[in-house]
């Protein structure tokens, strides 16, 4: 916990996801609502197989989930949120030849059922 | 919003990624739930490393996660998984030899901590 | 229904997902919960771009997903978890230079709107 999912469509050439993760990493340390910076797994996914909408111009977007433990509240959520979605937009070397959109989606973690051990 | 993750294994051969997602945006457009087409953002994945059961029979899946923002009624939900799974039934050229199963989940999107934008 | 979601990092390269997988399928096959051995749909992915902490320690991971209708107990999905965290444990060859994660999350599909065909 918590657990970082983001993808990137395949016409977002220029796009790091390393760099994006790591990004994601210190936005999410530097929030204070996790005790361990180790407990942060994030990983990225390139789409090679996508569509935007029904036509025809060139469009792309990267998603994030964020899954965390439930019970934080909604206001910390959406603080989140908004500094993953700001460091998503800073990171970018976006293209002016595509319409990019970014979104990040929260999800609750149910805490009774998650478990977690480090080998 | 909203999102669609379709995941179809590779024993699949013919199945068509591309033909599927913009079916089931043309779906979701008809659907009159969503305001504009362009914030339909869907993906497609081919599984390589799978297993149906535990059994030797030849199984294969294709599944579709609708994600969308928070407060439809349970009715339009049910209605969109449905149109969903007859839109990927009629999508594809079935093989006689693996026993498919198709299946659609609905998840909601947490309103108040999700966030998007365009570029 | 029910649906596995497993990833790992490719920094564990004697993890064999088929084998975990069967596995997987095994645990939940035993714990009574399933009617139909067929309806387990397991998959797994191999994440190349990672990031766990932001730390420069050599880490890894394997995250299962458990997807399965909702109305289950809470004792149920606990001990479903803990089941799939000790057959997962039990199964890999953990490399001693990566320090590795394993968690395992449950998630409830919704049971009005899922929906399921076997052609």
């Amino acid at each position: 916990m918590p657990h970082v999912f983001l993808e990137y469509t395949s016409n977002l050439t220029d796009f790091e996801p390393d760099s994006a993760l790591l990004r994601i990493n210190h936005v999410l340390v530097a929030s204070g609502q996790f005790a361990a910076e180790s407990a942060i797994k994030s990983r990225a996914t390139r789409v090679e197989s996508f569509r935007v909408g029904t036509g025809l111009n060139v469009r792309g977007f990267v998603h994030v989930k964020l899954a965390l433990l439930s019970g934080r509240s909604a206001q910390v959520k959406a603080q989140l949120s908004e500094s993953l979605l700001a460091g998503l937009q800073e990171r970018g070397n976006w293209p002016a030849s595509v319409e990019v959109q970014l979104s990040v989606e929260l999800v609750d973690l149910d805490r009774e059922s998650y478990g977690e051990i480090t080998l």
